[in-house]
């Protein structure tokens, strides 16, 4: 049976990514080496990084605009402790915007290291919404936020311009999306959403704002050396990177980060409209701040309908939709990789429960 | 042609681990899913969490003994940073053995945490042998050591007793040979040599050893948190972690780590019989200290023999076998998974380099 897979992070990747890493794992590059067991200083593999560096920045639209693009290893999580290393200065002082758990930790790391001021939250509403009656102070280091909040299914629409360094972690819809990301300074991305697999993490960065913090960062965590090094200041995850490559590449030729986004559209759009449909059901997050990623919603009677409902979806061939434990209910992603036939099944089974409930 | 891979690291894995994880990149566990796209939280991915960790302390007999194994993101040189972050107190002091660029490393990393005592050093004989002439000091917080050291061909063969908790980077040499693995309080290591693909770390640590610096630890540097959430406090190289697991279970399947080392004695004697036999080359590393994974060597009379010597093994598809630049000349790394027929390759390379200069 066909599977759908709605998982949340990490979730399904074009198929012809899956049958190209399959190939290099026994064979990479027709060298008669795998994937897993090739140096990471050699020829091919070396390429792999150049492009992928560069394909990111390229999909990003840019290229020759002062930004360098890492890949990095450690996950979102280990960005939350390399943007105070790196940007917040001795004695200063940075925001952020609390939009949800991943931005709650990342402002937990940064407490360490300087005054982090939290100028915005939902956390009193379940983080159901994205907050924006804020200012950004024009006195601190950086400002920080969380472009979508995969747990809460919000993202955020419009992202207010400052005079200060914009920081912002895009984990779950980088790639998903036309912004102008010339307006961020850095950006980062576990790649386990629309990127790649689990263990490799893409950090783009406005490389003139780096080395002014008079702090002494390591060496490990410090962006300079990891651009000076070309993310190869330790081994990097191979594997993982070339995935990665396959994916953007699947990107490029799509039409990139423009063709995606009218697919994303279109499968939010035909998820949403059931959920405000169907009686059965209700969204979980403010309407105007709804991810494209993410969609979270319950059951208007979970005591009455949720055995049946699970049942019907299981056995349709869905996967990885049930909702977080801090929401409930269910949660629907439907990143770059996933078909809109994936969705139009799920929305067919929720037309089938209120079928069977009539 | 039949590739021999004497690659540093990433390095060979056994062939039954790539064919499994191409496998499961197409169809994990039958699960209609790819290893890429499903959720560390799934089921079938907690097993492998659970068997991985697992069988990485019964492998090093250290069941039952007080030690947690996680597996985490970064490279041994994250851990360069993780260890004084968790074990070198406010105004306290570590010792380090300086014998080669990693532990080098590991030494620049801790310098900003409190006095880092560099109690003996090769490096002035550009690392070619382990210093043994030193006593570990009793006031330290911990004594850190490398215990094979890829570039320069020299590992540890005995571990010298102390009162103070022991660390160990054994990244090239881990579950390559029998030790007292109680001795140490710590032990890590990059997964690229002996345990699988690169884009994950081993770190087995004694857990009554943390919480005791009273240092404010970054939540993804703690040790602590990675135990209460078993390596899953972010998302772990999901990926990366299952190819570990296989070659682990390879390993015990063989007859664990007394097995695997008296082959790799074989193969180190091989090749190592052939470096002191063979008038045209020698060995770079004190006798004593030769490494059992990386053996390196040199030409007698470069100039004269390293375009024919070059030419042979190319030829005889032998890879991955030119020496670090700091060194020159030749390593062989001769990991666990290397069969003793490779190494037979080069050995009858390097003597019909000799029958031809006769």
């Amino acid at each position: 049976m066909k599977i759908h897979n709605f998982s949340a992070g990490p979730c399904i990747l074009p198929q012809e990514v899956f049958t190209k890493t399959a190939e290099a794992v026994l064979n990479f590059n027709n060298s008669g080496l795998s994937i897993l067991e090739i140096s990471h200083r050699s020829k091919d593999f070396v390429a792999v990084m150049e492009e992928a560096r560069d394909l990111a920045l390229e999909l990003l639209n840019l290229k020759g605009k002062g930004y360098q693009a890492l890949f990095l290893q450690g996950g979102a999580s280990m960005e939350f402790l390399r943007i105070p290393y790196n940007f917040l200065k001795q004695n200063g002082k940075a925001a952020y915007l609390d939009t949800g758990t991943w931005a709650n930790n990342a402002i937990k790391e940064a407490k360490a290291f300087g005054e982090t001021l939290v100028i915005a939250s939902s956390k009193e509403a379940n983080y159901s919404f994205i907050p924006k009656d804020y200012s950004i102070p024009t006195d601190v280091d950086y400002f920080h936020c969380t472009s979508n909040n995969t747990i809460y299914g919000t993202q955020i629409k419009e992202f207010k311009s400052s005079s200060v360094p914009l920081i912002c972690d895009m984990s779950s819809d980088i790639f998903s999306r036309t912004l102008d990301f010339s307006k961020f300074d850095v950006i980062y991305a576990g790649a386990q959403k629309n990127m790649g697999p689990a263990g490799v993490t893409l950090v783009v960065i406005k490389e003139e704002l780096l080395g002014k913090t008079n702090r002494a960062i390591p060496n490990i965590l410090n962006y300079q050396v990891h651009i000076a090094k070309e993310s190869m200041y330790n081994t990097p995850a191979v594997s993982a990177i070339y995935t990665s490559l396959l994916t953007l590449q699947w990107l490029k030729k799509l039409g990139g980060v423009q063709a995606i986004e009218s697919k994303n559209q279109a499968k939010a759009d035909l998820l949403y409209q059931e959920i405000d449909r169907n009686p059965l059901f209700k969204g979980t997050a403010a309407v105007e701040d709804r991810s494209n990623m993410n969609a979270t919603f319950l059951l208007q009677n979970d005591a009455a309908h949720k055995e049946q409902f699970d049942a019907l979806w299981k056995a349709a061939g869905i996967s990885g939709i049930n909702g977080h434990r801090s929401v409930g209910g269910y949660r629907a992603s439907m990143y770059n990789a996933l078909p809109i036939e994936s969705v139009q099944v799920l929305v067919d089974v929720m037309k089938e429960l209120e079928k069977k409930l009539k």
